[in-house]
């Protein structure tokens, strides 16, 4: 199995970026994380950041024939993106969205996803762990 | 570390009920997995269901001082539920909630939940494994 | 034919609460008259009284394999609470779903019902007698 | 006692119209059915279609002093139609809103009707038997 | 000046209608006063009843060529009628609509008229003399 | 019979102001067009004219036991001045609100007048005439 | 193929109604446009204008059996006639609506369409070529 | 006179449950001080806490006969619970709210009760002070 | 302790205005009961009466380093003016916000303050004696 | 006459994705059938595809001096790109909007098109049919 | 050049409140800053305080002929003064509106601004020196 | 001091887009203008300009360690890029919003910013003068 990380918006300055929400660990330390657990699950997987909608609905194109399932941490575009839900329902590779922090108890406007509709499943609020959880999700099959 | 599961309204009908979006897995089998999970993690884990919202908040109640942490699967409660809400704040025990079902990909009323905002995390969306990737986050310490 | 009458919050008090509103019957009244068209109709009937929601969904999961069909009034449950309206789904036993008053002619949350998304059919505004028209149609098989 | 019955828009196609929502009983079935009954109840009964509003108001119009309560199967004008609605209580003669589906468990639009606060009570989604059960109700003097 | 008075849906009633909300006087009796005020104001008045929306369209429209003014009551269609609206920006006729009640002071649903904003005035809660206003209104040429 | 007359926020700038939409004509003007009409038709009129919220208030309190009627135009405060309809309730003095434009035609935020609740009528769209046609209702007894 | 276009309210007056918005072609000249493109591209058209919801409906209805696809303008009747729209989806015959003016760049009510929900189609803002292009989509097959 | 103070849900965790909020008299202080307020009153006080809404409704039935007047903190319920509110419309006994914190201060869906239309007053933002200031009211006739 | 009294529009006419709504007690008969009131608590009490909302927060500025708490009955005020709001937030006197009548009872609009957001505490619905127990909490150190 | 044609995010797909809603066609086989219709009507036409908002924007920058007409499927874009939306106005290019699907017949948040508002028309529901009927009013010089 | 510079509610509390959110200059401080500012741009200006509504429309009335610019801080009547807006645009004099703290980062109430549409530009955010950025703009005619 | 300033979507265009809207100065003359007055001000300026959303967050993200301050016209995504928002709050660099037109006179969408709430200032309405504003509210340190 092989499976696709995507980070979305803004991931890149993890671990300086408001550590009080998002924590301290680095993307590099997150991805170190995530490639040790593959290897633990027996699988492969790769780790894309993006900041533009449509470097991210290009990733989710290319992935089509190359993964097998993919955890996509769409960050604020998940409240209003319906391009990256469309290339999302588009593509037919299971995917589970991830947030780093507990969306529900922030802002308004972080309430609701649009991105989740075409998922499997969110796991959202543990940190770089979400990304973890979702892996091993994804690793026994659990999303259906 | 003690863990308390809380299946909510209707949860008890687990494998009868409406099997296309909530699959055939009854309570029984997921109680079983997550004692088998439990132990192989090396925390103790204790599971009641209610349907009654008065029963759910009580048993958060008497949970402190016994339990170190909750997965909470609200059903329904999720999304008017002010009083539970209110009960997993009070009570000040990491309470991850959890749903089978993807609700984002539900009816509109399913899209928003009240009682996350009291949570660490939401898991939604692998069926009876949205219990055990909560089970794990909370045995390695992942919900902040 | 075994059909299941269900009074929601309140209507024990009915006769006394608010008569220019809900009549002058009491509830023994109308299972009285319950009992008395059930058996001119050849059906049995059982009546119980819940104010609780819990109880309510309870009692849902109770009549599978005991009753073939229910007659609901859930009071002003219907205006919120999904997890009755979820029981009745998951239950899957034909369930009519009856106001005492009408409802669409008072106040504003009244006017819509979050339960009878789940149910065969709604009657309302026919005082006690919103139940016999129910009994009626159960019995006579017109719930499709 | 003389009630009119009233179709409203595209009931003249029921039988051939979306059969999977709305039977495959057709209009002319219904009115002798609906003529049966009030035969064995002992009330005359007249039954007419419009598919234009203003024909129905004047039809309401055209009931006062002719007969003593009316059965009206709005359509879609009841989400729409205040005029209808005002006609209803102008004329002062007590109306049973039937549906032949259970709209609160279809498209939006239709879980809210702006004609039933004019009438005595709704009856909705025993197909045609939604008609016998109002006639029923006005013949025995249940609406109130 | 030729003046055409349109009274829209259920105002045939007047008089016998609600008299609590709309008077005791009747559509003829307010006919005969608008004869008289325009025999007096040197002008001549056309008055038609219509229920149908349709029908209002088509008399707005047959209006052109033949009078230089209108006094148009929608009733209830002035709170969703777009199509009345648009046949009376279509004809360029000054328009003033009028109403016998205070619509302000009445349900939600009449506080916006989406037809007054093709008129040129709105008179309301004058019972019949909300006619005779906007008679004078346009006989002195005050509708600008 | 006694008539105040009350021209409320801006309306001193008539004449001046925006005249594509109020019209040249002075608030001078009108008031001596409005003392003319007033010795036609045998009744007195005073005029006041205030940019205050509470001076409007503590002119309608005035207004007891000297006058039997009111013209006001609350100008913009007509869109969410409360207290100033809480005033027109509480003096209990017949009221007619008037408006230089037809407010139904402009902002959405002008179409709907929160004092016109109080009133017992509306009269909109005839600029300056808009006060005389008020006044004359109230002359002639037309305000019930 | 037989193609039945049906003109909704107000349209009759085209070519003297708001031309700015509009366009100066009249109604006839439209319907000359059309049955010599249904002469080049061999199809049968037929043309109707109706200002009554009603009439249009019933014209729907009458088309089954007659027509193969319908052309149809609803005018304003498109942003509230839920009965117009449920006619389209009772008759089950291909139907495009098609609009003069671009209505998305017009008034917000006239931003959602209620009656395209039935539709196959929809083309708007091309003037009376809306129209022409509507007929070629049918005769080339093109509404699926 | 004897009053009834019923706790909603949550408060029997006073003076541990986010102090920050609430305050840190526990449930049991202010119940004694409740009692020591009534017997210088020289009113009779009961007091009882729950959870559940049904257990609340069926408090206030049990009232009825028993109790002249009762003191309601409905906590969260009241700001979804209509049924609560039914059930005080039902027993007709003089129902004071209270809130421990000052609700209209706190998150938008605290800002409305639909609780408190049953009632006859609400006093909110004093702590435990809140019941004792609802005691007085009601002891000295207060509430009309 | 020095308490000022502040109240709002309208106030003035109280005993005359709406008996039915506000009552038959004068603001001179109220004022007398909180001076003797607070001769009773040992306290000191000042009353003013404004219709405008510019003097309202003149007064509360006024208040500052000569009164020691506040009791604001701000009248329709409380539903739109954010001004006031201001004005107590800025000058950081404990305010108490009360009403005569119980405004979650009444008209939509009534049921949400936006003054209280900036108030310690509500208290509502007792007639004059809401300013009574306003005075007694504060006299008592209540308001938090 | 030169017209560029954009194809807006996930429309490479085409073909795969989805096909039960857009069809089996893919992009090529659009982009062929528009230049054979290119040819046939004189025209030229160029065709380019992008996921990306910001490369859309730039897109229709390059086309000024360049191509004298647009033909764009915004996608998902359309019901959320205002900057698309200024793009368009900005150029000044005649624009014509295109969907393949019937958006008014899917989700509730394809019923409106911001894009819409700065083009000449809109096409939807005919499949890459939607594309040659926009050519076709183009080439005829139908988008006023 | 002659500048008017309106302070409005609450504004002298400046330096005393709220200082975390409006900083600790003192409104004499801010005027004396402008005055130097005037001084050193060669425009003389004036600085007026008002907590009235009432008052602030009239020195917006009396700047016509005095005055040939104004900055305008509104405070919380920009959320809902439609009466100051109109005050505005009657008097005709470019208008800036300015906010010391930058409201788009506050309650939901202070993102939208109702005064804003009739004047010229907008500055928040810089506290005092958002006037002094104002003064600057008039004074080199930046305001179009 | 080193301020980035960044040009949002379609400012490329400025001096040929729509002039009535935006003003005949064109990009490089805004710049020039920046560049000079930079120079007076004894700062460093750097100007760059981007369509696309995930390039403007990328610019965002470079400018930490190398500029001061920012000046942003996020264009259109002022109104519903979240992403942009929580870049800026990410970098942490003060950052102050532009706009060339006064948004708040324009269509209803552009009425709130959801990127301002990350920003420190916002300056609206001045043409290319926003940015000169902007600069020199950052050189004189008043963006606090």
């Amino acid at each position: 199995m092989r499976v696709l990380v995507i980070h979305g918006p803004n991931l890149n300055l993890l671990g300086e970026r408001e550590p009080a929400v998002y924590g301290t660990a680095t993307l590099e330390e997150i991805d170190r994380a995530l490639r040790e657990l593959a290897e633990h699950l027996g699988v492969e997987v790769g780790c894309v950041q993006h900041n533009g909608e449509g470097e991210i609905i290009e990733t989710l194109h290319g992935a089509r024939g190359v993964y097998d399932a993919i955890v996509l941490n769409p960050g604020a575009y998940a409240h209003y993106s319906h391009a990256i839900a469309d290339a999302i329902a588009a593509i037919g590779i299971p995917t589970i969205e991830v947030h780093l922090s507990n969306t529900a108890a922030r802002e308004a406007f972080r309430h609701h996803s649009v991105t989740a509709r075409a998922c499997r499943g969110i796991i959202a609020g543990f940190g770089g762990a979400s990304y973890l959880l979702a892996l091993r999700a994804l690793a026994e099959n659990l999303a259906r």
